[in-house]
């Protein structure tokens, strides 16, 4: 069993690697031609969130035998579409939301202008980091284990995953059958979609840039896919049991609305049960990347950290 | 002289390449796992626009030596990424315009939340769109002269000009100014990051597709500057003196709002001596490219199309 502090000082270190690399973001050699964009981009993207997404990127690529700075551009990438997405739900038209990270959303500072363009001006980002880190693989300047098509591989697996048969499908899904009960199935199928698309897409795309196996890729998949469904579980079992301090947004909001969640179609019970169903499936998934002779203790601490997390 | 009907020609057959590769969009084996995001995106993007960046994209990169063909997926891309913003633009807390290319806006017929998502759609696809077309260079699939560097130098450009420092950035000038009166300068400034910078990206892009001398790009890119700005004082004239059936969309709106505009601060015969002016400039742009070597014609015909277009 790894040590849960070494696991702690090794999440908050990679953690902080992207935090400096996204502090930097919208930073421009003088002033910059559209302040107001910029400062409510950076508002949110540098609001403190747990940053799963590119401590997941970077961990992954370690794992597999890419350095983490050769993959740093596509995990701030991963927080940017993640935080523009952020942004764009808790538009009075989508979810409506005043809180987020504990602090007024986007829209409450900035008006509602203004937050939907900073959302976009994050998502067109996103992809202008990934470009320019393929075009410094193409020139040499940043070799990547899988070469130029592992990282061009990486860039479309998570554009996809952010799209429409992924993240932005998921989202129109929940939108669009808001007040309708929907059963478990459908429940899941909504989840792979909104939020466990571009949970796997990190571990997915690094195992492009490692240029890892294809079993490799399988199982970091697979572990991530589960990973992600149980952060969804999890989530909805903190809106029913968390504190508002704690999670930092309001609790309870969720069932509310009306929404069918993990824990309204099956109890906070039969939600936690679900939950380690899935950490199992995600530990399964890792034994099998130790068999191809990987170690993923960090990954297996991911998994730990999820099951026990309070916010 | 081209002559008039060869342009008009030719210009539709461009037009036409770029239609049928949009048809395509959001098409997926079997059933669509969120058909209305994809439904809602299709709307606004078959809703027969004029197409003139992905028709620049196209006539720039055939001019500088690059097969039609292999531009394609940036063309596309470029016109996901100009529907998007027409989306988002249109909103009730932007423009909040009813009609646009002759029918009701994204979010009359499809919701506000359903909007938002579907300009995200879009936007994704455009840059899903681009990373594999560049994977296909990497993997020897689709060959630009270029080569993987330019076809990554071309995302780039697509990139930037979509995001903060151009029409991002741009539309948040505008919107956050509304009501403030600008000077001529600022007026410009902002055209030129709002609309300039994606009609200057589809040349720049597509000489960089083209793997074109140096000379040849700053010539296509001061040409597409030119052009954009024109194309801008064309809007604001016909604003003034189109009718609601031929530009398919509310005449007068602008001046309505208080908005400042190359109308408003010229009067109608300053603007079009403005556009004349733009209209030159383009021109010598496109004699420089002729000492180049290269033959602009087609190129020549967008500039007199842009001082006669009704719409």
């Amino acid at each position: 069993m790894p040590d849960a502090q070494e696991f702690r000082d090794d999440y908050a270190c990679l953690a902080d690697f992207v935090e400096k690399a996204l502090a930097e973001a919208f930073a421009v050699p003088g002033p910059h031609p559209a302040p107001l964009v910029a400062e409510a981009a950076r508002y949110s993207l540098l609001a403190g969130g747990k940053r799963i997404r590119p401590v997941l990127a970077l961990a992954t690529a370690r794992l597999l035998g890419c350095p983490p700075e050769a993959a740093l551009p596509y995990a701030s990438a991963l927080e940017m579409i993640h935080t523009y997405s952020l942004i764009h739900d808790d538009l009075p038209c989508m979810d409506d939301d005043d809180f987020r990270r504990g602090r007024p959303t986007c829209h409450k500072v900035y008006g509602e202008a203004v937050a939907v363009l900073a959302g976009d001006a994050l998502l067109n980002l996103a992809y202008e980091t990934m470009a320019r880190a393929c075009l410094e693989t193409a020139d040499g300047a940043r070799s990547v284990p899988g070469g130029i098509a592992g990282a061009l591989r990486a860039q479309a697996e998570i554009a996809r995953a952010a799209g429409h048969l992924g993240m932005v499908g998921g989202q129109t899904v929940d939108v669009a059958g808001e007040g309708r009960a929907l059963d478990a199935a459908s429940l899941e199928a909504m989840h792979r979609m909104k939020t466990g698309a571009l949970l796997r897409a990190p571990a997915v795309a690094a195992a492009h840039l490692a240029g890892a196996p294809d079993a490799a890729r399988d199982a970091v998949s697979r572990f991530a896919s589960a990973l992600g469904l149980a952060f969804q579980i999890k989530d909805d079992l903190l809106d029913v049991t968390a504190e508002a301090a704690e999670i930092g947004k309001t609790p309870g909001k969720d069932a509310k609305a009306g929404k069918t969640t993990f824990v309204t179609l099956f109890g906070a019970d039969g939600a936690s049960v679900r939950l380690a169903e899935e950490s199992r499936r995600a530990s399964e998934a890792l034994d099998d990347l130790e068999r191809e002779g990987f170690d993923p203790e960090f990954l297996r601490g991911l998994v730990r950290y999820q099951l026990e997390r309070r916010k």
